[in-house]
């Protein structure tokens, strides 16, 4: 089984991106490697097993990265959030704060059920306010958010303290 | 097994959309399916195992919500395919002609390496551009596209012809 060291060697480390003083972790170093993909997805799908989750939710773009193929895992469908204007049909949507600004997110009216099993995934847990935000329209649809995985999480930037109303896993900590 | 029929069930038809004369056919009703969205994934997977793909690319966005899971079910890395400025790290970019316009197409130098065996999944082949572009900028990376594979064809816009040098295998036709 891949250890955390394991995940680690495949991940490319950026200084000074997106800009100065910021070490940045990119993860598509990760995605293309099999083998690291693989026991991610696998890892992340085992520790919803238990969860009898119903849809997996991906916050646009890169949650779609992980949470398709952990929708696949585990057996569950697959809900996009995406931003303003992208969906088609009647939306739910959800303003949230930002660093700088300001941001919304949208889902699909009939994508979610009240008593509805929910969990979120997303390559990266930094300060919460995507995850958050995602979790709090879920909840306005009347589901049930079981848990949020994260292949990533930023521990400095502790997003966890904002997220400490649900079950909360990430797999790669820095 | 699911039929081209079945799927279509979870297909919701949008009339005028995005303009007014447009029968858009919206594949998030087939993916919040569990059934529908695993058998669509494993259909895909089982047309590329022979193929002995090295990494899957997916273009941006709606490309990963396929591409992702079936590199996760074919045991293939997942490579990226973003519009201009999402890429942290070097980038080879292509600009391809839309109907409207031109757009770019970005992958990671790093990503693709000569002599790769390549497969393309995205969610719609309507013209064929937006394929056409991420097959050329693969090839042009020195790897090899063995297959393309699209949930949806839309027959009418031929898109079928422009990419008329590859394997190419949709699922759902309209």
């Amino acid at each position: 089984m891949f250890t955390e060291q394991d995940f680690k060697k495949t991940i490319r480390e950026i200084p000074d991106f997106p800009k100065e003083g910021i070490l940045f972790y990119d993860v598509t170093t990760l995605l293309k490697n099999p083998e690291a993909y693989g026991e991610l997805i696998t890892q992340m799908a085992e520790s919803l097993r238990a969860l009898d989750v119903d849809v997996i939710v991906g916050p646009e773009a890169r949650g779609f990265v992980v949470g398709a193929p952990v929708a696949y895992a585990v057996g569950a469908g697959l809900v996009l959030a995406r931003k303003p204007g992208k969906l088609p049909a009647e939306v739910f949507s959800l303003s949230y704060g930002l660093e700088y600004g300001s941001d919304s997110l949208e889902i699909h009216r009939d994508a979610i059920k009240p008593g509805m099993r929910v969990a979120i995934c997303d390559d990266l847990l930094a300060t919460g306010g995507t995850a958050l935000a995602t979790a709090k329209l879920v909840e306005q649809m009347g589901a049930e958010v079981v848990g949020l995985r994260f292949a990533i999480e930023l521990l400095d930037l502790n997003g966890r303290e904002r997220l400490k109303d649900y079950d909360v896993i990430s797999f790669i900590k820095y």
